[in-house]
């Protein structure tokens, strides 16, 4: 099986990658980097030591490569982790000619207006926003298996559906969600910002975008129900990698019975874990794919809480994961990580 | 004027010592601490030159103190930064012979029964609960004025009261209020605990005592009126100080005639900063006794975020200022530091 | 093969369980911990999901054994990663009985008198000191091949002396050897101390145990030929795991020789990668057993730059890999981590 | 009294402005940004109240001002924190009119030569390079007394000098000085660099620039004696501010009479503190012109460890310290802070 990675410098590049590499239905990977095509990747990213990359980039030298030599290359699937408003633009080449995995915000969002408000312009393929699967795999699983283009979900979204929507759709929902999320830097990308640099970050923490105003907040809304309205607050934290959401949901059922239809929407899946009455850490989930699920209960109220490392459930990972199961590969293949210490 | 301090050697002591030294009322200094009585205070806390300590430390010889010597130097106000359920004790000898401004929660719950939920055994002094003004400065200022003993606020209830009281008391609250808040490590003292180490909390963060659990909720609760209910879930994240709270108030006014009320209430006040739509950072507060309060407006609901320092106007920074107003001093003396950068 | 593991718990204990959990020749692991014996290993630590733990906990049942258990298992090996001066005597039933590596300073330093000097007491079996092979894999790795006692080193002679030892053995150390290390916080333990808390090492370094004062001063010393005086200062930083040192050696030979001696020694070595000029950064090792090493020439003197993992390569990777080697399985089964992002 | 400052909006420009706006002989401050001209001081830089800035920035009305302003304003000291290669052409229009303090590096070295060698390119007027003080205000307490171009030193040469230069100029070095130093974050700027991203230096430390080749090795090396020979080098490790140096100092005296030397070099000095054996750590100094110096011997060496602010003492508070002596006033006057919990 060969797989084209574009994008791969970013973070979530980088993770994909390392995830391709461990992968064991992955012959070939050609890793694009239009700034870097030509050079080492372990020496760019010596976390990658040449000996472990090994055969599966020896169709490139063990080099970054361009975006033409992965569309010669005829893969079987491409993933794009560049950026939004340019992701779309450069999958041209690969729609229609294997399987697409977009990691940006480009075709998420069906309904073009939406999209456009949330992205300053409109979608560059708004003829295929139908056509693509929200990749929430636990979620869109049935779809998945049969998808040729796949919208990787956001990680803020990832982290807030999956708890909420076994209660959204069982019609639980008795008024406003109220969702405060906090995320690791790398969820901004890898990108020349004064206000991501170390000496900005640390020690300082806060929330922005809130209410209504982030861009993720219409791609969670709508895959919510009409009647469930929500309030999404995020905040940056020094963190590198890790994502905490709290919700805060009144309920119509016996909160119990809410919380039910969660246990029973994830019971036997591989990737999220269900913790009770115990609240989850970000530790808990660190390079993995994993999504750790707690929850409390106040009267007629369910509290949720969830954890992911955003570069592997929030992007990277939940990738792989969809390519598993859109390929028939044990949904577990390349993503069987411990966490980490 | 004299000033005793007990429990100098954890955080919040720390600071008030720091603060102290740098008051201009203040002309002798007792440094209590039970364990390193006669220890050079400039040894055991480098951040504290001797030849900056001077004169104010000259009583004890630049060295902390017995409880005895605090008592016997008959002080004109005595700090306690004694943990909760000790330090009501330790204040004894001095309850009704000097103004007693305590950190812990030992007096901050008129409630006996509220208290005894909240910390798992009986007020030590519930003789005394009724007397004990709550020393939210900009909201008790006037009975502080007076007190003898000022049950000095909690960081969470500080953060999260100071944009919700002036809403409440004009009726304004239309719904459940749910609050969440972040803090700083440093929060939850200097004390030998594994959860608390290095290893444990970088790149690290988390939920915890989420909804009606954490002992600051009753504190907060019995500040607002009996139909402002609320939820209120704490998170840990990897910062030394800092607290930053966000608050989802539906209103019944329109929801600009409730910012008017924040407004109103803190206008001219030295240590709250209304930053209007700008939300606030911890780093903007930073080693201050201020508070930033910024805010939202979603149709008829009210998105209110404050940070403050946890250990200063979240402790001991407040801790002054109610010393300041008590004694009739400028407000804002030992207390003008700009924020870190 | 059967596994023991004693002193689960701690830093080190936590990654050498992760390693025999993905290591393919594993088949069953008792985790003891003394203190909490019974307690189910994957909510004391939920980085371990219990589906992934599986098989190779079955025999305990998913929970931490007694120390009895281990024994009564009969392992193949038993690791210890308790603390210096208690792990010998722990380790007195499986001495003879099994493969014994021990995490510990126990058996390190074959002159009892400077173990004594360097650990306050005499060490607990000075009789077998002699017997226990120094486990520094790739200098000792014939020795290791048949020991049944084996001392694994500490982080700082391992990230000192993987670069040192080939040019002191050609005989090419002219003069001292001035190092300097730093350590991320997990290298001194899980343990309540109060110097050990977040709020403690968040911004803040320093220096600490000096020139010959450390305790893997000797440690280091004792395996370096007798010209060779080395002054060693290492430095804590705020990381979680890293380790950075620094050596400048000046040689007789002409530089690039000592550098050559240095590339001869490790070549085709799977858990040294020689950087050349690129300095290394602890980033690229971060939970793997890898070491990387960079160098610089001045005239006649060479600079030297390693970074490993100090829970890996510098305590239970490195433990594992001695295993590897002892049982003639591949010296990379279980260590074949690419680096974190 | 007036003061301009070019170059605000970096990190030692927004200490300065802190210093500038506490300090009793300031009475206007024009904060000088080239991109920001107009805009609100305190909104970009909400650490600085309005309030608190007041009447020293009522001149430009608590805004950035161009430096046609600064220059029209007729200040009696001009500070410059732009970059080195840009700081001297635009302080043009100040020399010869004012006291000018340059903390770039574009007067700090006398050799033009050797100037080029480490940055590229000749200095901008190598005609000033003999009359500017180099500002190592301990040691040139003289010279600066009467300066009017003063060269404020850089964060490692001051850190490294300060204990080095009483045993070099008292002649007792007897060898090959070898120094390792580590800096934060912030000493590398508020510039778009990559590999300043909170996600790429958290958990994270690395030796760069060693040996000789660091820009500040000449600047240390010109300012030692000849026969003082100096190995240099710096590493990076996950702080916002501070700065730790470790010397290893080969004596010709009994090395207790070279320890004599600091301490008498530096009795009675305001900032710097003489630790004696124990090792500073970089909290004890933060946000304070402290320099704090502790040392061990071992045999004929002398172990020197010394810690500053690398903002402070190594920057905008040194530069201070400079105009203090340079006008009379007190030299502690504005740097009185105490450090940081």
């Amino acid at each position: 099986m060969t797989v084209s990675i574009l994008g791969t410098t970013g973070y979530a590049g980088m993770v994909l990658l390392r995830i391709a590499l461990g992968h064991h239905e992955v012959d070939r990977v050609y890793p694009v980097s239009g700034s870097r095509a030509g050079a080492e990747v372990s020496r760019f990213d010596p976390g990658i030591p040449a000996d472990l990359a090994g055969e599966r980039l020896g169709a490139t030298n063990g080099t970054f490569c361009t975006i033409e030599d992965a569309v010669d290359a005829k893969p079987d699937v491409v993933f794009s982790a560049l950026p939004h408003l340019s992701s779309a633009a450069a999958l041209e080449p690969f729609l229609g000619n294997c399987v697409v995995i977009d990691l940006s915000a480009d075709f998420r969002i069906s309904d073009p207006s939406v999209f456009e408000a949330a992205y300053g312009q409109p979608p560059a393929r708004p003829d295929l926003l139908s056509q693509a699967v929200y990749g929430l795999s636990e979620v869109e699983r049935e779809s998945v298996r049969t998808a040729d283009l796949i919208a990787n979900p956001g990680c803020y979204p990832t982290a807030t559906l999956l708890p909420l929507i076994p209660i959204d759709r069982a019609g639980f929902v008795a008024g406003r969600i109220v969702t405060h999320a906090m995320s690791g830097i790398s969820g901004a990308g890898r990108k020349n910002k004064l206000n991501l640099l170390f000496s900005e970050r640390t020690e300082n923490a806060n929330a922005y975008a809130p209410g209504t105003s982030h861009r993720h907040h219409p791609e969670i809304q709508s895959r919510l129900g009409p009647s469930s309205r929500l309030l999404f607050t995020p905040h940056l934290v020094p963190l590198s990698q890790g994502m905490v959401v709290t919700s805060v949901v009144p309920v119509t059922s016996p909160a119990e019975t809410a919380i039910r239809a969660v246990e029973n929407a994830y019971e036997g899946m591989p990737f999220v874990r269900l913790r009770g009455e115990a609240i989850p850490e970000t530790r808990d989930v660190r390079n993995t794919n994993r999504c750790d699920i707690g929850w409390r209960i106040e009267s007629d109220t369910v509290l949720l809480f969830s954890v992911i490392d955003n570069l592997w459930k929030g992007a990277a990972g939940q990738a792989v994961q969809n390519m598993n199961i859109r390929f028939g590969f044990s949904e577990r293949e390349g993503l069987n990580q411990v966490g980490e210490l």
